[in-house]
């Protein structure tokens, strides 16, 4: 949930006058994304977000993402569609700020996905990941293997603090992923949401409707994304807690989902554990990073880690894809 | 900005099972409101708002607030109209809170007000005073004059401590305003809103839409509205400084706006500088418990309330309606 940067009438009419999108009749501040601005915005031609990209993205990284959209889009894939301005261009400034209109996308996000929606999105992710084999842009993966020990230094005794014994697990699994990363070298590459939760994803009922908020995209192994949504679709609401339940037929559902628009290869099968691993490792440590740098009472309540590091050593315990019901 | 309470998949659909709406195509949370929680709904039927009702809000009074929009909405009146449901009623329960759906109600809530959107909210004023002169519901204004010395307890200290002097100038506006009481109880009573800032209205351009979030509304002197509309449209953005500049434009439209509708009584406007002090003074204080309460780095950052001490301050110096540009 955030709104960080307010637009005033005349900056919002002067952005507007760039485009041919008519006069606006309604601009509310939405609690979508944690990273930016976003405006729900609607004309007289259509409904649209409007997002103000604060700091913590990289303006650098913007045509990547501005340009993956609209890659997807022209492809008939349901995202937000980059709308352009009268120049022809979709990336503007507004208040100081690198600044977007997207397209309204119809749809809700699934606080609790049930595994008809599991098996929509492994689908949905499916679909994405053909639809961007011949985009040609790349970003390196800045949450990667790389960062990870460096999101760790000086973690070891708040992680203690967390849970008895934490640090220990995650020192193991950083050095058990070290040793094994040249497997994951060889699989499969190509354009990753890296992001894929929940939140992110709208349904229509059970139906898959689109996938938002690209601004983790990057160029990294396929199989990755699905480990990363195998975390974040198929465990039991944890509530914080470290001890959490993996569900089988959602984990199930979201594989079969994906293996039926692109089967997955030998390797990525065999490599499945050691990528959810790798996913739940990276995204306990930045949840480690957030919960301990956030001030108390913050704008933004920072999630507990201890959630991930459950699904870490879930995990830790699985050997084959067939431990995820694949 | 504030979305507290979730709402879950299933309680929506169920929740929605009760009217006659369709299906959800899109539900938001949106930054609308401080008290409640506010959600973009949007259905094949149409486009709503749905409010689930924060503890701030007393549950006793929503039946008068929701008969209130009823009123209005049946009048004509551009206000968010209740939806009900199939059995007829418009107040529910959605998450173990009273909920309630309304109508989207088109237009951009001004930033910086100008003259002629000060003209229109003076007429829309009127308009609505007029609209629900037969409302039969009345509610005491619980933040009238005999609530203002409990909420100045023990603040003393802080507000010398925000502005020298300061609790002075507050304990002589107290003791002027008690003296004058007699004056504002003859007034023309009726319905009103109490609480109509910039961010409550609706514009499309400089034409008014709309007005909304009648959670203040009350019974009491109609002029005591329009005093609290010239605190609130009338002066420059005072950045929470004390100094702080009366516009004589702005003020002198939104007079005359709404005396286009419904001429003040010579009461009235003999009454306009105490009715604005007691407005700026009522504004004052509650900004300034929120500034002595709120935590730091909270999720709602408090208003600075020396901007309404700067306004009591002018208001000292007006002694004619004329003064106002009236």
């Amino acid at each position: 949930m955030a709104v960080y940067t307010q637009v005033s009438d005349d900056a919002l009419a002067a952005y507007l006058d760039e485009y041919d999108l008519g006069k606006a009749l309604s601009f509310k501040g939405i609690a979508e994304g944690v990273e930016n601005s976003n405006y729900y915005l609607e004309t007289t031609k259509g409904r649209y977000i409007l997002t103000l990209f604060e700091k913590r993205v990289n303006a650098d990284d913007l045509p990547y993402f501005i340009g993956l959209k609209q890659h997807l889009a022209a492809g008939g894939f349901p995202c937000p569609e980059p709308i352009m301005a009268r120049d022809g261009k979709a990336l503007r400034t507004l208040e100081g700020r690198p600044a977007v209109i997207v397209s309204f996308l119809d749809g809700l996000s699934p606080r609790s996905p049930n595994p008809a929606q599991c098996r929509g999105i492994g689908e949905g992710l499916a679909r994405m990941h053909v639809a961007l084999s011949d985009y040609d842009k790349t970003r390196e993966n800045s949450l990667g293997p790389a960062a990870w020990p460096r999101l760790w230094k000086g973690q070891s005794e708040q992680a203690d603090a967390l849970h008895p014994g934490l640090s220990g697990l995650i020192d193991e699994a950083l050095a058990d992923i070290a040793e094994a990363k040249p497997q994951s070298l060889s699989l499969p590459r190509g354009t990753i949401h890296a992001d894929l939760f929940p939140d992110n994803a709208f349904f229509l009922g059970d139906d898959f409707s689109g996938i938002i908020d690209f601004y983790f995209a990057c160029t990294d192994a396929l199989a990755y994304d699905l480990a990363i949504c195998l975390n974040a679709w198929a465990f039991e609401d944890g509530d914080g807690r470290m001890a959490i339940d993996y569900n089988f037929s959602k984990g199930a559902a979201l594989i079969a989902g994906y293996e039926s628009v692109r089967p997955l290869q030998p390797a990525e099968r065999e490599a499945l554990p050691l990528l959810a691993r790798g996913a739940a490792l990276r995204f306990f440590l930045t949840r480690m990073v957030d919960w301990t740098t956030t001030p108390e009472g913050a704008l933004v309540k920072p999630k507990n880690p201890l959630e991930y590091a459950g699904r870490l050593a879930f995990h830790r315990k699985v050997h084959t894809a067939e431990g995820y019901g694949a």
